[in-house]
């Protein structure tokens, strides 16, 4: 009896995934071995393995990854601010890593000698996965479909089943390229190729409404953060997941996270997402109230140039690296005390702060208002804006000295 | 006949600044010439000149400097997207500079020996004032009553006044803190020193209003830039003031530009302030959308973190210093390409980017998209990310070598 | 019996320590606790407490706190690689926040209600000591007598003690103002405040000799680095002390680590000083090519960033900050690897690499050498030169078209 | 008559390129133009024609680029203070932009449509030539060999031209892998691939000697420079090419300029490197003195930073990018000031500052030294700490409440 190889496949049982599993068994001598990771996409998980195992697979794995990718990715990456061009939440870069480590455990204990992705070769994922791969197990092979095979679209792919009798998964129309999981859900294609069209919020959106679809009346949420993580919504200890499905729920009805953005590519392009991030968001705003009111200035300023590497090296899938784990210590570091309450009113799309508190409170309101207390002279600012602006005074002089 | 000595003293017409002018001439043997710059703090000016004869001044400056405060400091700002602490638009900050600008070339002209402001020893402004005049004029004398005199409140004021029998120029109760000027309008004081609170918006607001407040019709805009910079509202061809003003009108009413931050002043404080920067936020939102269009990665990357200092620069009043001038350098040849239009949907506190444009896009359509065009080989990926990730495979192998 | 009120002064022994002893004694109703703390200062101890008795004070403390000083301030300077302004090792700055936390575990135990340090109000020292203080222990009054009394300068001094037919300490002539402790030797003062004079170093030099009188034969050493901290010199364990004693020693014999710099101090103005930091300037270059091997260049790059900050806060005495720790643990996570031994010749003021090696090499000569081996192949080159060079190709397209 | 197409060829007369254009006329239709670019490389020119079109090319261009390598690549470089990796002077780097840049301008002006070089597939150069080749003329086809064929090293190159009995340019032994221009001399392979060997510096060093073998006397030597430029070397005014061979070897007497480093390539592996620099270290090492004068400390630390970037950005062949660009407009709005004169000792490896004056200088010795002068209080100190040090005192009254 021969062992035949093994190649592990990250399947979804959609279209894509169905190809590259015959695909696979067609042009290579492998055991194929189906992997779906559970990061809160939300799909049907029921009568996967019927359908992995009926398309060639020896065996279906489904791993529930939501606890780890809440409190082991989505946690740092809210730590540290990390927010890519300004506006994406990395909602598809950070759960990448997590499902790629669920591929190389599950590889290196069936003793796969292969991992084969269906990402395609003009996305950021492909990098993703195979750097988080290259950084786990160097020794296993990765497999690209799209990079080698010449079925180009939709179509063929559809044509490829068909020409061998295969059952085509899914006939539904030509849709929008979506990424979901519990963070976020991205769109991409079809109408949003042309960055001068408004989208179409309403055809488009899943995971909420757009603000004008939102309430009129506004909802006030209570969001309690130990050392930077929250731990209490509404007065209410809830898991990580729960919290985050909960939030996520409040935001996407309040209209609230929608982001619209020409985004460049690891891989050298721009290339247009809308994306949601209704929970994701408000887990951003509150923890930045909180952090306005527990960090000190430098802390604060140097911390927002890390936020920017941070986030750089998420989108590029660089996770599994000594400087992302640098940083995070940096980021851990300064969120010992980023710990309190933070209030907020969420209405039509705003984050309207309504109040924080916090044990660790670097502010002070004696210092603050206007009337003088024992903490602050005002007579010392003289003394400190003379020697803070002694290099001006001294350049003005020198100025003058060369007129 | 004696020439006695001047002094420019910083003059609003309000209580501090009549105070101020009486102690300075009971205090010091000074001529003392008010000056009022005008940055589109919408005062009315009219009877000002009356009232500073009146109280004791042997002359009354109005500096209309609303123009130059757009284009030579507005602008600079807003190309290069300086934001203080994430939310603070800069508005007083700015403005700072270009007053004490003016104060210093009236001094000069007069030939004044000392230029005083009515600022606290607890504030920014002090420092921003006293910063541009050292770097502008070195020989001037500063003169800053409230880190010299007893009187410590209001209350003081008011009986300074009445005890030499003078008019006391307001009498309305108590109110917050305000700046304003054609950028923005800041609230400080009162209820807003117990950060645990929610803001009165409906109270506190004068630009605009809150988002609840707002029409339940979306209103749209189209701004153009050229180099960076908003020439055109609506098609239409507006001077920098007319465009800033005709923003302001419209953030205003659809809710956009609130903020309420707890910031940590350049004096070492921690403090609470709620901001309108209605129109501000509208530019800086339109710019941004544009960048996305026409920068590359490595350039806003960059630009970013330029920002974050930019800002840091602004707010601790270093306008007037060679890193900011570099600075503004490295922005302006970033902006090169900024040109464009930008539509916007405003909606009650939101700004929803709906479509942008440019002559210099760097989007290319037919290599983003999913089928494969000339300029782009999905091929070219796996060489891509071999290399990309080579070093967190050698690090691999290295740490597997040391198991 | 009255209980008396005490103070803790930082004293030396020398002219103004002495001077201030009296001057506490005359001024203020304190009992004064002199306290020397020993960072390696090779400065006589011996005789110390009768003279500080003898002149007023009610005890002395004298600390050894070189061990501490390697251990927790020198070292994380070391894996941190702050250097500032490129020149200066920090000699001065590193050892202040120890002597200051010093002065205060002193105080607290006492009882004590201030500090009094002799720094004038000139320097960075002040700032350095009070930071520090503020730190720790924010209830201590501070008193700097040289921003308090009349005294201008040595002669004073003198005057002052025989006035009052006080014993002054030394009567030899004028010379440098010195800063010295294990890690280095500082030199200000005289003819050194004139920058475009160059130094008479072989009258200056203190720790070693200048290159020209260093031996003709160069010294081989080798150092070995566990996780960024020497612990074998030439393959002898010692302790951190006793390794920075040895290295002072051949490294000031071969000319080796002197640093002549007009720097910019916290206060505002530029200062000339000379240093000498021999074993110093040794243990960075070693622990510089260590990095080379075992650090990847993203860390290496991020980490060059991290340095300018924490060498700025060392020399502005923030080192009790929560940015200085944050960046230390940045810092500690990179050094997990830099494990190793560096073999280094010294030769007249040259310190020139000769061979390293670590178990976390990073360099994988079969990658790196000309010919293709396994792990890396040419024809990857080409697709990852066309992906990292697509932005400036669409770039460039977009340039020819709106030419 | 039919017209062939027509490639550019990067050549140099030596082994590789001679292999390469006969491959190029056996394997493609083209008529080969010959392009060798002078950057001081210092080979023999003569004969060189005859050779290339002995060798089948239809024409040779040599291509004086020295002035402008200086004036426009060195110079900014310099100004900038660009260093990779804390060692490397970015002699090769450097030179490529300029190199594909006259490759380019020939291939337009000849209408070729393709350019061909020599570079490895391992290496940084083939980055550097085709990313500028991309940014100047996209539409251009890059032809690199080393990617292509089946010729793995030097032996079958030769092997290649014998058996077509073809003439092979030289026949000396292997050698270590050199590249040569005005500004440096880089030396690899070989024995360096071992980074644990002490590298022959007598054998290798090609441009000067090593510290040993310098003069046992120094030289001093004094550079002016003018907004940030060298202009006169000892009181000559010189033209930038001969300022640089002049200073090549002063310095390479004097054992100056010599780097060992083991540096990370774009390519994502670490190689070993030895390069020789001596005139241009000593530029940097004047140029640093000058600015430690002329800057003020913000600007300094921010250009410290920028440097880094600046490195990369050279190192990774990204020259004719808007990021470059745009730094380097921050870096000449740094320079305006950077004018004065360096004085310098130069000693068996060692560059010893001796004297700098500007009339730009920001030191000012009044300010600086013990004795109070009129611009400094020692009293403002008071104020200043006061307030730069109140966040570290509200932190420590915040740790101690929650004790």
């Amino acid at each position: 009896m021969s062992m035949s190889k093994k190649v592990v496949l990250a399947y979804s049982g959609g279209l894509d995934t169905t190809v590259i599993l015959h695909w696979l068994k067609e042009n290579y001598d492998y055991e194929v071995i189906a992997v779906c990771v559970d990061v809160g996409q939300g799909k049907e998980l029921d009568g996967m393995e019927e359908k992995a195992l009926k398309n060639g697979a020896s065996k279906l794995y489904i791993e529930d990854a939501k606890e780890e990718f809440m409190k082991d990715y989505v946690f740092p990456m809210l730590k540290a601010g990390a927010v890519y061009e300004s506006k994406y939440y990395l909602g598809t870069s950070i759960a990448r890593p997590l499902i790629a480590k669920k591929f190389v455990e599950i590889a290196l204990k069936e003793g796969a000698e292969a991992i084969c992705h269906g990402c395609t070769g003009k996305g950021n994922d492909q990098v993703r996965f195979e750097l988080a791969i290259k950084a786990l197990a160097p020794q296993l092979k990765i497999i690209a479909p799209w990079r080698i095979w010449d079925i180009k679209s939709r179509e063929d792919e559809i044509e490829y089943l068909e020409k061998r009798g295969l059952e085509v998964p899914m006939t539904r129309e030509e849709s929008y390229s979506r990424d979901r999981n519990m963070w976020h859900l991205s769109h991409e294609g079809l109408d949003l190729e042309d960055p001068s069209k408004e989208p179409n919020y309403i055809k488009l959106l899943k995971l909420g409404v757009s603000p004008e679809q939102a309430p009129d009346e506004p909802t006030y949420i209570e969001l309690e953060f130990e050392k930077g993580i929250p731990v209490k919504l509404n007065g209410e200890t809830l898991s990580p997941v729960d919290l985050m499905f909960k939030l996520n729920e409040i935001g996407g009805k309040n209209g609230i996270g929608l982001s619209d953005i020409l985004e460049n590519r690891v891989v050298g392009m721009k290339s247009r997402g809308v994306y949601e991030t209704p929970g994701g968001v408000i887990l951003y705003a509150a923890h930045e109230e909180l952090e306005h009111m527990c960090l000190d200035h430098q802390t604060y300023a140097y911390k927002q140039q890390v936020a920017l590497k941070y986030a750089e090296l998420i989108y590029s899938g660089e996770w599994f690296t000594p400087l992302r784990e640098a940083l995070a210590a940096f980021v851990d570091a300064t969120q010992e005390t980023v710990t309190g309450k933070v209030r907020l009113k969420l209405y039509k799309g705003n984050i309207i702060p309504a109040g924080t508190t916090s044990p660790y409170s670097l502010y002070n309101e004696s210092i603050a208002s206007f009337t003088t207390g024992d903490l602050y002279s005002h007579k010392d600012a003289e003394g400190f804006i003379n020697l803070y602006g002694l290099p001006s005074k001294v350049r003005a002089m020198m100025k003058q000295r060369n007129q």
